[in-house]
Protein backbone atom coordinates (compact mmCIF):
# COMPACT_ATOMS: atom_id res chain seq x y z
CA UNK A 1 0.00 0.00 0.00
CA UNK A 2 1.07 3.57 -0.54
CA UNK A 3 -0.76 6.37 1.59
CA UNK A 4 -0.14 9.46 -0.01
CA UNK A 5 -0.37 12.69 1.61
CA UNK A 6 1.21 15.77 3.79
CA UNK A 7 -1.42 15.62 5.99
CA UNK A 8 -0.37 11.88 7.36
CA UNK A 9 3.58 12.79 7.42
CA UNK A 10 2.81 16.09 9.54
CA UNK A 11 0.64 14.90 12.06
CA UNK A 12 -2.25 16.95 11.26
CA UNK A 13 -4.49 13.71 10.21
CA UNK A 14 -4.26 10.06 11.54
CA UNK A 15 -4.28 7.85 8.55
CA UNK A 16 -7.39 5.47 8.99
CA UNK A 17 -7.04 3.53 5.25
CA UNK A 18 -4.28 1.22 6.05
CA UNK A 19 -5.73 -0.48 8.93
CA UNK A 20 -8.92 -0.38 7.33
CA UNK A 21 -7.13 -2.28 4.44
CA UNK A 22 -5.12 -4.50 6.20
CA UNK A 23 -8.05 -6.14 7.79
CA UNK A 24 -10.09 -6.21 4.55
CA UNK A 25 -7.22 -7.51 2.33
CA UNK A 26 -6.90 -10.23 5.74
CA UNK A 27 -10.76 -11.15 5.28
CA UNK A 28 -10.19 -11.39 1.56
CA UNK A 29 -6.80 -13.42 2.14
CA UNK A 30 -4.36 -11.63 0.67
CA UNK A 31 -1.57 -10.42 2.90
CA UNK A 32 -0.82 -6.89 3.53
CA UNK A 33 3.61 -7.22 2.88
CA UNK A 34 4.47 -3.60 3.02
CA UNK A 35 2.95 0.13 3.36
CA UNK A 36 4.96 3.06 2.47
CA UNK A 37 3.50 6.45 3.64
CA UNK A 38 5.12 9.43 1.01
CA UNK A 39 4.37 13.52 0.34
CA UNK A 40 2.31 14.84 -2.22
CA UNK A 41 5.60 14.97 -4.40
CA UNK A 42 5.20 13.39 -7.90
CA UNK A 43 8.54 12.00 -7.86
CA UNK A 44 8.14 10.26 -4.41
CA UNK A 45 4.89 9.03 -5.73
CA UNK A 46 6.30 7.28 -8.63
CA UNK A 47 9.39 6.12 -7.16
CA UNK A 48 7.10 4.25 -4.70
CA UNK A 49 4.49 2.75 -7.30
CA UNK A 50 7.29 1.59 -9.49
CA UNK A 51 9.25 -0.06 -6.27
CA UNK A 52 5.86 -1.89 -4.97
CA UNK A 53 4.10 -2.51 -8.28
CA UNK A 54 7.31 -4.63 -9.47
CA UNK A 55 7.13 -6.76 -6.47
CA UNK A 56 3.65 -7.17 -5.36
CA UNK A 57 0.40 -9.08 -7.09
CA UNK A 58 -1.33 -5.22 -6.29
CA UNK A 59 -0.77 -2.26 -4.96
CA UNK A 60 -3.06 0.34 -3.54
CA UNK A 61 -2.88 4.21 -3.39
CA UNK A 62 -4.75 6.16 -0.89
CA UNK A 63 -5.23 9.91 -1.91
CA UNK A 64 -4.10 12.74 -3.90
CA UNK A 65 -6.76 12.49 -6.23
CA UNK A 66 -9.12 15.60 -5.15
CA UNK A 67 -9.45 18.72 -7.49
CA UNK A 68 -6.77 20.84 -5.84
CA UNK A 69 -2.78 21.76 -6.75
CA UNK A 70 -1.77 19.08 -4.33
CA UNK A 71 -3.66 16.43 -5.57
CA UNK A 72 -0.67 15.12 -8.10
CA UNK A 73 -1.39 11.37 -7.59
CA UNK A 74 -2.77 10.73 -10.62
CA UNK A 75 -0.23 12.79 -12.59
CA UNK A 76 2.21 11.08 -10.92
CA UNK A 77 0.72 7.35 -11.51
CA UNK A 78 1.00 7.92 -15.12
CA UNK A 79 4.43 9.25 -15.23
CA UNK A 80 5.38 6.24 -13.08
CA UNK A 81 3.89 3.81 -15.76
CA UNK A 82 5.36 6.37 -18.77
CA UNK A 83 1.76 6.23 -19.93
CA UNK A 84 -0.26 10.01 -21.29
CA UNK A 85 -2.79 11.68 -18.78
CA UNK A 86 -5.91 13.53 -19.87
CA UNK A 87 -9.23 14.32 -18.99
CA UNK A 88 -11.24 11.03 -19.79
CA UNK A 89 -14.67 11.83 -21.88
CA UNK A 90 -16.55 9.13 -19.75
CA UNK A 91 -14.79 10.57 -15.64
CA UNK A 92 -16.03 14.22 -17.17
CA UNK A 93 -20.19 13.13 -18.04
CA UNK A 94 -19.71 11.20 -15.06
CA UNK A 95 -18.59 14.12 -12.84
CA UNK A 96 -20.36 16.93 -15.01
CA UNK A 97 -23.84 15.02 -14.80
CA UNK A 98 -23.07 14.81 -10.41
CA UNK A 99 -22.47 18.87 -10.31
CA UNK A 100 -25.79 19.55 -12.54
CA UNK A 101 -28.18 18.08 -10.13
CA UNK A 102 -26.51 19.72 -7.75
CA UNK A 103 -26.88 22.98 -9.42
CA UNK A 104 -23.13 22.87 -8.55
CA UNK A 105 -20.27 24.87 -10.97
CA UNK A 106 -18.52 21.95 -12.69
CA UNK A 107 -14.98 24.20 -12.72
CA UNK A 108 -11.60 23.90 -14.18
CA UNK A 109 -10.69 22.62 -10.29
CA UNK A 110 -13.07 19.76 -10.19
CA UNK A 111 -12.18 18.83 -14.42
CA UNK A 112 -9.06 17.92 -12.92
CA UNK A 113 -11.01 14.87 -11.36
CA UNK A 114 -11.49 13.60 -14.70
CA UNK A 115 -8.05 13.45 -15.18
CA UNK A 116 -7.00 9.91 -15.94
CA UNK A 117 -4.39 8.18 -17.35
CA UNK A 118 -4.25 5.97 -20.51
CA UNK A 119 -4.95 2.56 -20.24
CA UNK A 120 -6.80 2.74 -17.04
CA UNK A 121 -10.37 1.36 -15.45
CA UNK A 122 -12.34 3.32 -13.75
CA UNK A 123 -13.25 2.51 -10.05
CA UNK A 124 -16.67 3.70 -9.34
CA UNK A 125 -16.75 6.14 -6.06
CA UNK A 126 -20.02 5.44 -4.96
CA UNK A 127 -19.89 8.49 -2.24
CA UNK A 128 -18.74 11.61 -4.35
CA UNK A 129 -18.95 10.35 -7.63
CA UNK A 130 -15.24 11.53 -8.64
CA UNK A 131 -13.59 7.82 -9.41
CA UNK A 132 -10.28 6.38 -8.56
CA UNK A 133 -8.36 3.51 -11.31
CA UNK A 134 -6.88 0.54 -11.81
CA UNK A 135 -3.95 0.78 -14.35
CA UNK A 136 -2.29 -2.22 -14.05
CA UNK A 137 -1.81 -3.87 -10.94
CA UNK A 138 -2.17 -0.31 -9.57
CA UNK A 139 -5.21 0.68 -7.61
CA UNK A 140 -5.57 4.54 -7.08
CA UNK A 141 -8.09 5.44 -4.33
CA UNK A 142 -9.31 8.38 -2.32
CA UNK A 143 -7.77 9.14 0.99
CA UNK A 144 -11.40 10.11 2.43
CA UNK A 145 -11.68 7.07 4.39
CA UNK A 146 -15.76 6.64 3.59
CA UNK A 147 -14.56 7.03 -0.10
CA UNK A 148 -11.47 4.43 0.11
CA UNK A 149 -13.75 2.00 1.72
CA UNK A 150 -16.55 2.47 -0.66
CA UNK A 151 -13.34 1.79 -3.70
CA UNK A 152 -12.18 -0.71 -1.84
CA UNK A 153 -14.83 -2.85 -1.88
CA UNK A 154 -15.07 -2.35 -5.96
CA UNK A 155 -11.50 -3.26 -5.85
CA UNK A 156 -12.03 -6.21 -3.89
CA UNK A 157 -15.17 -7.13 -6.07
CA UNK A 158 -12.61 -8.02 -9.01
CA UNK A 159 -9.93 -8.78 -7.63
CA UNK A 160 -9.63 -13.18 -6.74
CA UNK A 161 -8.84 -13.63 -3.27
CA UNK A 162 -7.07 -16.37 -1.45
CA UNK A 163 -7.89 -18.75 1.17
CA UNK A 164 -8.87 -16.64 4.20
CA UNK A 165 -6.60 -16.81 6.83
CA UNK A 166 -7.18 -18.31 10.27
CA UNK A 167 -6.30 -17.14 13.07
CA UNK A 168 -6.49 -18.23 17.07
CA UNK A 169 -5.20 -16.26 20.03
CA UNK A 170 -4.25 -17.68 23.40
CA UNK A 171 -3.82 -15.43 26.35
CA UNK A 172 -1.71 -16.09 28.83
CA UNK A 173 -0.84 -14.46 32.05
CA UNK A 174 3.18 -14.90 32.35
CA UNK A 175 5.70 -12.35 30.72
CA UNK A 176 6.65 -12.36 27.13
CA UNK A 177 10.06 -13.06 28.45
CA UNK A 178 8.95 -16.44 30.47
CA UNK A 179 6.97 -17.72 27.08
CA UNK A 180 9.56 -16.83 24.37
CA UNK A 181 11.66 -19.95 25.23
CA UNK A 182 8.86 -22.38 24.92
CA UNK A 183 7.20 -20.82 22.21
CA UNK A 184 10.59 -20.34 20.19
CA UNK A 185 10.30 -24.10 19.07
CA UNK A 186 6.99 -23.87 17.78
CA UNK A 187 7.65 -22.19 14.10
CA UNK A 188 10.09 -24.93 13.07
CA UNK A 189 7.39 -27.46 14.17
CA UNK A 190 4.54 -25.44 12.52
CA UNK A 191 6.39 -23.88 9.48
CA UNK A 192 3.18 -23.40 7.41
CA UNK A 193 1.42 -21.14 10.75
CA UNK A 194 2.83 -17.92 11.72
CA UNK A 195 3.20 -17.42 15.69
CA UNK A 196 3.21 -13.86 16.86
CA UNK A 197 3.81 -13.33 20.71
CA UNK A 198 2.49 -9.96 22.01
CA UNK A 199 2.91 -8.65 25.35
CA UNK A 200 -0.07 -7.09 27.37
CA UNK A 201 0.02 -4.71 30.22
CA UNK A 202 -3.48 -3.10 31.79
CA UNK A 203 -5.54 -2.96 34.58
CA UNK A 204 -6.77 -6.56 33.74
CA UNK A 205 -3.11 -8.05 34.52
CA UNK A 206 0.34 -8.28 32.48
CA UNK A 207 0.88 -11.32 29.98
CA UNK A 208 1.19 -12.01 26.90
CA UNK A 209 -1.09 -12.96 23.85
CA UNK A 210 -0.21 -16.18 21.36
CA UNK A 211 -1.66 -16.02 17.71
CA UNK A 212 -1.05 -18.38 15.20
CA UNK A 213 -2.24 -17.75 12.00
CA UNK A 214 -2.27 -19.57 8.63
CA UNK A 215 -5.00 -20.64 5.74
CA UNK A 216 -4.64 -23.68 7.06
CA UNK A 217 -7.34 -24.32 9.79
CA UNK A 218 -5.91 -27.94 10.52
CA UNK A 219 -2.85 -26.36 10.88
CA UNK A 220 -3.40 -23.47 12.57
CA UNK A 221 -5.56 -25.54 15.15
CA UNK A 222 -2.51 -28.17 15.51
CA UNK A 223 -0.23 -25.22 16.41
CA UNK A 224 -2.71 -24.05 18.71
CA UNK A 225 -2.93 -27.47 21.00
CA UNK A 226 0.29 -27.12 20.87
CA UNK A 227 0.46 -23.52 22.78
CA UNK A 228 -2.61 -24.72 24.95
CA UNK A 229 -0.65 -28.24 25.97
CA UNK A 230 2.57 -25.70 26.61
CA UNK A 231 0.69 -23.21 28.24
CA UNK A 232 -2.49 -24.89 30.00
CA UNK A 233 -3.57 -21.99 32.22
CA UNK A 234 -3.96 -20.00 29.04
CA UNK A 235 -7.10 -18.61 27.68
CA UNK A 236 -8.70 -18.83 24.44
CA UNK A 237 -9.92 -15.77 23.11
CA UNK B 1 10.35 6.27 10.18
CA UNK B 2 10.27 2.53 9.60
CA UNK B 3 7.30 0.07 11.64
CA UNK B 4 7.96 -3.20 12.09
CA UNK B 5 6.07 -5.94 12.76
CA UNK B 6 3.76 -8.50 11.29
CA UNK B 7 0.54 -7.90 13.72
CA UNK B 8 0.41 -3.94 12.16
CA UNK B 9 -0.10 -5.30 8.36
CA UNK B 10 -1.91 -8.37 9.24
CA UNK B 11 -4.93 -5.74 11.26
CA UNK B 12 -4.43 -7.34 14.18
CA UNK B 13 -2.95 -4.30 15.80
CA UNK B 14 -3.28 -0.56 14.59
CA UNK B 15 -0.25 1.46 14.83
CA UNK B 16 0.06 4.38 16.86
CA UNK B 17 3.77 5.08 16.67
CA UNK B 18 3.82 7.00 13.64
CA UNK B 19 1.19 9.56 14.22
CA UNK B 20 3.08 10.40 17.37
CA UNK B 21 6.71 10.27 15.81
CA UNK B 22 4.70 12.81 13.20
CA UNK B 23 3.48 15.28 15.44
CA UNK B 24 6.69 14.91 17.87
CA UNK B 25 8.89 15.51 15.02
CA UNK B 26 6.73 18.70 14.15
CA UNK B 27 7.30 20.43 17.81
CA UNK B 28 10.97 19.20 17.18
CA UNK B 29 11.85 21.07 13.47
CA UNK B 30 12.03 18.37 12.39
CA UNK B 31 10.31 17.33 8.88
CA UNK B 32 8.93 13.23 8.74
CA UNK B 33 9.48 12.74 4.83
CA UNK B 34 8.44 9.24 4.57
CA UNK B 35 7.23 6.51 6.36
CA UNK B 36 7.76 2.13 5.78
CA UNK B 37 5.61 -0.69 7.55
CA UNK B 38 7.15 -3.60 7.18
CA UNK B 39 6.92 -7.15 8.06
CA UNK B 40 9.11 -9.39 11.28
CA UNK B 41 11.47 -10.56 8.28
CA UNK B 42 15.48 -9.60 8.55
CA UNK B 43 15.70 -8.87 4.63
CA UNK B 44 13.13 -6.38 4.72
CA UNK B 45 13.83 -4.59 7.72
CA UNK B 46 17.60 -4.41 6.49
CA UNK B 47 16.77 -2.85 3.13
CA UNK B 48 14.33 -0.61 4.31
CA UNK B 49 16.97 0.57 7.20
CA UNK B 50 19.74 1.00 4.17
CA UNK B 51 17.14 2.94 1.86
CA UNK B 52 16.22 5.38 4.22
CA UNK B 53 19.41 5.98 6.35
CA UNK B 54 21.17 6.33 2.84
CA UNK B 55 18.80 9.52 2.33
CA UNK B 56 17.43 10.98 5.44
CA UNK B 57 19.20 12.79 8.24
CA UNK B 58 17.81 10.62 10.77
CA UNK B 59 16.17 7.02 10.82
CA UNK B 60 13.48 6.12 13.90
CA UNK B 61 12.59 2.47 14.29
CA UNK B 62 9.21 1.07 16.12
CA UNK B 63 8.91 -2.97 17.02
CA UNK B 64 10.69 -5.78 16.99
CA UNK B 65 13.53 -5.63 19.82
CA UNK B 66 11.27 -8.11 22.68
CA UNK B 67 12.37 -11.43 24.00
CA UNK B 68 10.50 -13.73 21.51
CA UNK B 69 11.57 -15.73 18.25
CA UNK B 70 9.55 -12.78 15.73
CA UNK B 71 12.41 -10.18 17.68
CA UNK B 72 14.33 -9.93 14.36
CA UNK B 73 14.78 -5.56 14.54
CA UNK B 74 18.76 -5.63 16.65
CA UNK B 75 19.99 -8.45 14.01
CA UNK B 76 18.30 -6.90 11.07
CA UNK B 77 20.08 -3.43 11.34
CA UNK B 78 23.11 -4.68 12.47
CA UNK B 79 23.27 -7.02 9.07
CA UNK B 80 21.99 -3.35 7.63
CA UNK B 81 25.58 -1.72 8.69
CA UNK B 82 27.62 -4.86 8.21
CA UNK B 83 28.85 -4.86 12.03
CA UNK B 84 28.74 -7.93 14.91
CA UNK B 85 26.39 -8.18 17.29
CA UNK B 86 26.34 -9.76 20.77
CA UNK B 87 25.08 -9.30 24.19
CA UNK B 88 26.55 -6.37 25.66
CA UNK B 89 27.63 -6.23 29.07
CA UNK B 90 25.96 -2.84 30.51
CA UNK B 91 22.85 -3.64 28.73
CA UNK B 92 22.97 -7.43 30.40
CA UNK B 93 23.51 -5.46 33.78
CA UNK B 94 20.45 -3.21 33.74
CA UNK B 95 18.42 -6.12 32.38
CA UNK B 96 19.99 -8.61 35.18
CA UNK B 97 19.67 -5.79 38.01
CA UNK B 98 15.49 -5.19 36.77
CA UNK B 99 14.80 -9.12 36.75
CA UNK B 100 16.71 -9.80 40.35
CA UNK B 101 14.67 -7.13 41.95
CA UNK B 102 11.58 -7.91 40.38
CA UNK B 103 12.28 -12.04 41.46
CA UNK B 104 12.16 -12.74 38.07
CA UNK B 105 14.23 -14.90 36.47
CA UNK B 106 16.22 -13.66 33.72
CA UNK B 107 16.25 -16.01 31.38
CA UNK B 108 17.96 -16.82 27.66
CA UNK B 109 14.92 -14.95 26.03
CA UNK B 110 15.01 -11.82 28.15
CA UNK B 111 18.99 -12.30 27.61
CA UNK B 112 18.34 -11.68 23.77
CA UNK B 113 17.22 -7.98 24.77
CA UNK B 114 20.60 -7.37 25.46
CA UNK B 115 21.93 -8.48 21.86
CA UNK B 116 23.27 -4.84 20.77
CA UNK B 117 24.94 -4.21 17.53
CA UNK B 118 28.78 -2.99 18.15
CA UNK B 119 28.91 0.42 17.82
CA UNK B 120 25.57 1.47 19.07
CA UNK B 121 24.47 4.04 21.60
CA UNK B 122 22.09 2.48 24.33
CA UNK B 123 18.52 4.53 24.52
CA UNK B 124 17.18 4.33 28.09
CA UNK B 125 13.97 2.57 28.52
CA UNK B 126 12.41 4.03 31.47
CA UNK B 127 9.38 1.86 31.44
CA UNK B 128 10.75 -1.61 31.35
CA UNK B 129 13.91 -1.28 31.44
CA UNK B 130 14.96 -3.18 28.05
CA UNK B 131 16.73 -0.44 25.95
CA UNK B 132 16.79 0.18 22.38
CA UNK B 133 20.02 1.87 20.77
CA UNK B 134 21.19 4.28 18.03
CA UNK B 135 23.36 3.11 15.90
CA UNK B 136 25.24 5.71 13.02
CA UNK B 137 21.69 8.24 12.13
CA UNK B 138 18.80 5.15 13.07
CA UNK B 139 16.99 5.20 16.52
CA UNK B 140 16.17 1.52 17.22
CA UNK B 141 13.23 1.66 19.20
CA UNK B 142 10.34 -0.50 20.85
CA UNK B 143 6.34 -0.86 19.19
CA UNK B 144 4.91 -0.64 22.84
CA UNK B 145 3.16 3.06 22.40
CA UNK B 146 4.54 3.91 26.08
CA UNK B 147 7.92 2.17 25.82
CA UNK B 148 8.03 3.95 22.02
CA UNK B 149 7.48 6.95 23.52
CA UNK B 150 10.04 7.03 26.35
CA UNK B 151 12.42 6.34 24.29
CA UNK B 152 11.69 8.91 21.28
CA UNK B 153 11.79 11.90 24.70
CA UNK B 154 15.46 10.46 25.18
CA UNK B 155 16.47 10.47 21.44
CA UNK B 156 14.92 14.03 20.82
CA UNK B 157 17.10 15.27 23.53
CA UNK B 158 19.83 13.88 22.03
CA UNK B 159 19.18 15.42 18.58
CA UNK B 160 18.79 18.76 16.81
CA UNK B 161 16.07 20.19 16.05
CA UNK B 162 15.37 22.90 13.45
CA UNK B 163 13.08 25.71 13.60
CA UNK B 164 9.95 24.97 14.66
CA UNK B 165 6.81 24.87 12.10
CA UNK B 166 4.34 27.52 12.26
CA UNK B 167 0.48 26.34 11.37
CA UNK B 168 -2.18 28.41 10.69
CA UNK B 169 -5.88 27.03 9.36
CA UNK B 170 -8.69 28.91 7.82
CA UNK B 171 -12.19 26.60 7.49
CA UNK B 172 -14.03 28.13 4.76
CA UNK B 173 -17.78 26.79 3.86
CA UNK B 174 -17.00 25.79 0.62
CA UNK B 175 -16.13 22.76 -1.32
CA UNK B 176 -12.81 22.08 -2.06
CA UNK B 177 -13.83 22.03 -5.78
CA UNK B 178 -14.42 25.63 -5.81
CA UNK B 179 -11.88 26.76 -3.24
CA UNK B 180 -9.26 25.00 -5.36
CA UNK B 181 -8.64 27.78 -8.39
CA UNK B 182 -7.99 30.54 -6.35
CA UNK B 183 -6.18 28.83 -3.91
CA UNK B 184 -4.21 27.44 -6.61
CA UNK B 185 -2.16 30.39 -7.23
CA UNK B 186 -1.00 31.11 -3.38
CA UNK B 187 1.79 28.57 -3.68
CA UNK B 188 3.69 30.01 -6.38
CA UNK B 189 3.20 33.43 -4.39
CA UNK B 190 4.47 32.23 -0.89
CA UNK B 191 7.16 29.83 -1.91
CA UNK B 192 8.19 29.25 1.34
CA UNK B 193 5.01 28.36 2.55
CA UNK B 194 2.92 25.19 2.88
CA UNK B 195 -0.28 25.32 1.38
CA UNK B 196 -2.53 22.20 2.25
CA UNK B 197 -6.33 22.02 1.13
CA UNK B 198 -8.46 19.23 3.37
CA UNK B 199 -12.31 18.70 2.81
CA UNK B 200 -14.57 17.90 5.74
CA UNK B 201 -17.87 16.93 5.18
CA UNK B 202 -19.84 16.10 8.65
CA UNK B 203 -22.72 17.27 11.03
CA UNK B 204 -21.26 20.51 11.11
CA UNK B 205 -21.32 21.55 7.68
CA UNK B 206 -19.28 20.86 4.48
CA UNK B 207 -16.22 22.76 3.08
CA UNK B 208 -12.53 22.84 2.69
CA UNK B 209 -10.04 23.72 5.40
CA UNK B 210 -7.15 25.51 4.35
CA UNK B 211 -3.20 25.58 5.77
CA UNK B 212 -0.49 27.68 5.48
CA UNK B 213 2.69 25.65 7.16
CA UNK B 214 6.21 26.84 7.19
CA UNK B 215 9.18 27.58 9.41
CA UNK B 216 8.99 31.47 9.14
CA UNK B 217 6.37 32.53 10.49
CA UNK B 218 6.28 36.19 9.16
CA UNK B 219 5.80 34.52 5.59
CA UNK B 220 2.72 32.02 7.37
CA UNK B 221 0.80 35.07 8.08
CA UNK B 222 1.25 36.64 4.89
CA UNK B 223 0.14 33.40 3.37
CA UNK B 224 -2.98 33.01 5.61
CA UNK B 225 -3.68 36.63 5.05
CA UNK B 226 -4.18 36.42 1.22
CA UNK B 227 -6.51 33.37 2.08
CA UNK B 228 -8.70 35.30 4.36
CA UNK B 229 -8.90 38.01 1.37
CA UNK B 230 -9.93 35.75 -0.86
CA UNK B 231 -12.21 34.07 1.50
CA UNK B 232 -13.66 36.63 3.84
CA UNK B 233 -16.13 34.46 4.91
CA UNK B 234 -13.77 32.02 6.30
CA UNK B 235 -13.02 30.62 10.32
CA UNK B 236 -9.80 30.84 12.10
CA UNK B 237 -9.23 27.51 13.43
Amino acid sequence: MIVIGDEVLSGRTRDANMHHLAKALDRHGIALVEARFVRDDPRAIAEAVNALRARHDHVFTSGGIGPTHDDVTADAVAAAFGVPIGVREDARKLLAAHYARRGMEFNEARRRMARIPDGAALIPNPVSVAPGFSLGNVHVMAGVPSVFRAMLDEVLNRIAGGPPTTSRALRVTRPEGEVAGPVARLPARHPEVAIGSYPFDGPGGTGTTLVARGTDPAAVERALAELRETFPDGELL
